[in-house]
């Protein structure tokens, strides 16, 4: 498991780097000469999963690749309050100015690893997935979408371009589902399956007769998701989705639906408390 | 009161679009003929404070400049659930590949705006203010710093280069706190105050004494800071720190600190649930 | 049918400007005054599929956006040795200026629709559909697979992000076909689909067996792709793959399969000869 | 020889990984580990000119510094069908990912300098050149011409800054090729040489006299261009242009001009064949 | 005459805006209120030639194209202490965040056309042009040209791209100057001229027997330049080189050299004394 | 003391390559072989304050990193005529290609702390500052700013983002200094200063009144700074400003104002002379 294209990770990270950094960390160069060197010790605040470990290695080398981050965790190891997750090694200087760049990351991704843990965990052990939306945090979809498998989860399409997702005005604008479906049919690649969002059973008979791959449920009881079980008799995947909670995730899953779709798991995760403090300095 | 400078504003959303669009929306470019015009409604789903109006249209501008969002609402405005925000109308296209991102961002922004204003309500009539801090999601700090304004806090410093805070690591570095703001002030530009980060009255009393504007009092009890506050007797900011919450905020502003700096309002809160739905077609 | 993501095909243009002009066209600006009004006239050299016309005017509108094209032709018209295209009116340095990064686009994207058209032309009337490869040229990749569907064909998946293939190296990898669509399987979006390259039936039995949703087929004679349809039923879409030629391609489709993949129409198509002619100055 | 500014072919070859990999290889980062290791070997599959080798293994470099490429051939170098090439080492998933990637740089670079080597030989053992034009792929000038002087032949301008050529329209706008010449001396850089192009000998005199460098031949028949290179007797370098063919270049030299520049080596050049197999993979 | 590449122009306008307004004007933006209207003058405070008037503009346009900036004045013009340049009319906070940004380009380009114009002027009327060198200021060398051509100097080369300069060093590596014409003559375009630094009239008759087109005097006295001339004899264009004055200029275009560089006019150039005042709110 | 964010002055460095090597260097890439190694002397023409040596090796190691430069001489270090400041060994293409854009940068750059270190002189031994303005070379203000602390001088505030100055438009629009003071401690993040802009003593009176933090006397005569002197008492900082010349400066200093800033220190520094000269080929 990694984040993917690692071109595409830097420049997120650079990104964020110069927005703290800006022409120059004026208290860092004012006090802390450039040879001195320093150590810090990284620990959590509270019970987390740990996600973006080499996210956070990886902000303090871009910055300067003298800092040396060791650890034994990896991304998906369940943190304790308290647990001494890795330490740091180098110049001083690099690791304050890095510091709340590198946190903002770790504390961020592994907040959306945390979230999702705690939503897979309510449906286990069956064979439903938890799968996240396009309701992420603008920029940073390539992460959170990486910090949600660390959690167990598995991911929807990326974005507009690379899954099919007809939508109720999609269908308006067709006509039908079956015309929608047909026109699609024609254009896209075959790579692509296709998903046709339904609000009822109806909706769902003519999406398998139009011979779509796979049903997005939105907003639908739970006697009707199973009624859309029964219906779909294994012909298409079955997409659970609309204001899934902790609370009501285990019912949805009994109901014999595919996927459970959660927007909350990226778009309203809390931050972990995980904090850096320097130990040694000389 | 505006985000601030426009050109990194547009390139704020113009990767956002480009993160979600990629090659192209193969969907809606699929079904939806580029003539078809649409009218769309955004509405509150639930009680909030808006922020990221300007945006929310910015982003439909950049996509396409026919599209309009017409709407009453302004930033800091209170909505109620079922609040009908803004009315769109153009190229159904263009609504339907915009929609997401623009409500990824008003979603977000609204959010920290709400949650601000939660704090900001708890302290009221005192004159204390509720401040950011630096532990904002990457990438997004300009835009999450004026959301914090939207909803009644102040800004901290941008970033590591507009403001001095000198912290614990600094302090050990330079080895006292005199050292420390000495060698700032013979480095900085006159134009920004120094602040110093101390955890007891002792080092409160140093940081006066060097002539510090303001101190940053780090996780102090509340007889601690209120300590603080008569040793001050108001010849520096005091600004309060550390693991404030909602409950927690009232009693502080009571010890007469002028300021008190929240994590949470920028890397924990939740979006507001806000929805658009397409109305006319043709 | 559009070229996709209108920001991306505009960085292409900018770009492709940007190579041509470099610090500025030193002849234009020496000779032709600004003021200077010019009409132009675009004229087909030889039979062809248009395909890049508004490509074509958006690398004038980019340069100036005073310079207007008026054409009566669409991308899939059929030119003939001749044809009078479009009339371009405006600044004469512009148009100058312009002139060969616009046809070098026009040029490039019409030789592919035109060579597509050839290779789609030869099946009809089957249902079989052609269509591209990865070969590509660097950096136009959006723009051919564009003229690829102006020129009739249909689009394999756009990049390695966006649909499944499973290649004889990541079997070899994974042990088996079966392990290899496994661990696929566990990994991905449900939103793609899952295709898999084999070399003989056996591959393909297998392959059938893992439920993959396609099956590209290496490279194989007449005899082993008839032998392939009858093995499928229908239950995978089969991809002909592997040195097909305008001479080939009719027997290949009569042998049933779904799809019949070309390298050739992207990466060795010849620019069509078009010619822009100024006809007025002053 | 080299490709040139190092930073420009870099950007080039991140721009063309980054469209291939997006967000990320998924098929690849499914099934292949990241410790494992693999070989593959680099083979031609027809006879050519080989060009873009530095490139190839930059491409390797850019995405993992530890794929190792070994080569004994050199850009310029003759293949034969079935010339083993290069064997690459390394990380199997940086292999994967970024084969087709360098491949169609390859393949694209080598088909130029093998249609200019033909060019080329066909007028051995005389002095004249062949010259490439600005008819390139856009956003490839730099690899495309740097690919032409592998096969043999020379370079025209670059692009509309480094160089002065006075065109028909130029010529139009100026009143005359004498005024033409005129105001281009009185604006350029004495660096660059003034080149007008005519279609007749009035024009070329009308050029010698104006004291222009070089003249380009539009479209002449091989005896007007004999009657060119009559008149001018050595004052201005003659460039042949219009509609150039492996079939009439021959002819064309023998006419005494100096320069043949052919739009064909770069825009009408088909890929040659060359692919890459993993042959030990663990 | 223009700047050259319109979009090159814009990008380096754009980094500068950004350079001075970075996350926003903080001062503006609290004071000024979006709707307020401002008028502002622009004036000379010193005798001076013009440059960069639609440089000052279009700074503004960026920055908000509601800003009209009101001239009858052009660049090349003669500006005397007083003389009221330009109105601008606008968004009061658009005037007061451009207006440093618009001035630091407007003031340093004038002082580049003063300072080229007292070169200029010294020599007059001789036919000896005062040419520009590559001792720029970094990443403005495309302005700073203009500017130059503004003052009635010309451009030598603009980079390493396009021309051809043999220094010293390039002798002695190819081990002779007529080696290393040869070299050049083999591998450049034909559209580029061939210069050679030489210093002493040794060289410079080598430079001629190899048919260089241009040779560069490197730090002659009057007397050896004299000598040159009469050498040299209208075969090769001749440029004086070396800590050229406004003191010496006079004596060296009269010996009968072509043109002279001056480093001076672009690396020394005081800033001219511009003012912007604010004469309307409201 | 360092230039500060070490990837924005990397994308300046970047930038001005780009800028002079375009597609690359047809001088030496004809001539010189990409083996062949040289050496080179970096000498002072003339006396100066050595500023930009980091920068200018900086300069090569982006271009070639095994060119090795080597110096005892660091920033801020007095340079006589004909001290020998460094030396550099390597491919000699990578010398002869960097040599002019990383002279480029020593040069200005030593000019800047050449010049300010003659202001900074003039006022010894008193505690006034110099500081420099934002009246700095567009797009080299991180460097500029860097150079004048070499020379000895201070910094203003870096932009519009980092520090309040109120200025007389500023105050018109707000009706008072006191209204545009309360304006922005309203707004502004508390780490910033409050800077008012007046022109007579008045205006200074009403700045304390209200608050300030430091006051600007704009163009004030020596009898009105050293009364604005006695009237602050200490109370705000106090910055003179306007024409200050290496004449007046020394009488300025002597009124007891804090700080004396000097746009000429940016704006109108000459470059400074420094050579470089291969000294060994081969």
């Amino acid at each position: 498991m990694n984040p993917g294209n690692s071109k595409l990770v830097d420049r997120i990270l650079e990104n964020a780097l110069d927005e703290d950094i800006g022409p120059g960390d004026i208290t860092t160069s004012a006090i802390v000469d450039s040879e001195i060197r320093g150590e810090a010790q990284l620990s959590a605040k509270e019970d987390a999963v740990l996600a973006g470990m080499e996210i956070f290695s990886r902000v303090f080398s871009l910055l300067d690749p003298g800092i040396e981050v060791n650890s034994k965790f990896h991304d998906g190891d369940v943190l304790r309050d308290g647990t001494y997750i890795a330490q740091l090694k180098g110049s001083l200087r690099g690791i304050l100015i890095g510091e709340r760049t590198a946190l903002n990351f770790l504390q961020h991704l592994s907040g959306i690893a945390t979230l999702t843990r705690a939503y897979v965990d309510k449906i286990k052990p069956s064979q439903v997935r938890v799968i996240d939306t396009r309701k992420t945090t603008p920029g940073l979809r390539l992460l959170e979408k990486y910090a949600v498998r660390v959690g167990g989860g598995s991911n929807h399409r990326f974005g507009l371009f690379d899954g099919i997702l007809i939508k109720d005005n999609h269908i308006v604008a067709a006509g039908s589902i079956t015309r929608a479906v047909e026109r699609v049919k024609a254009h896209v690649p075959h790579t692509v399956r296709i998903e046709v969002e339904v609000t009822d059973t109806k909706g769902l008979e003519e999406a398998i007769s139009a011979r779509a791959d796979a049903v997005l449920l939105d907003n639908m009881s739970l006697e009707e998701m199973s009624s859309a079980v029964s219906i779909a008799g294994g012909r298409v995947l079955l997409e659970a989705s609309g204001s899934v909670t902790l609370e009501s995730i285990g019912e949805i899953a009994k109901t014999g639906v595919d996927l459970i779709s959660v927007g909350a798991i990226t778009h309203s995760a809390r931050s972990v408390d995980i904090s850096l403090e320097v130990t040694d300095i000389g």
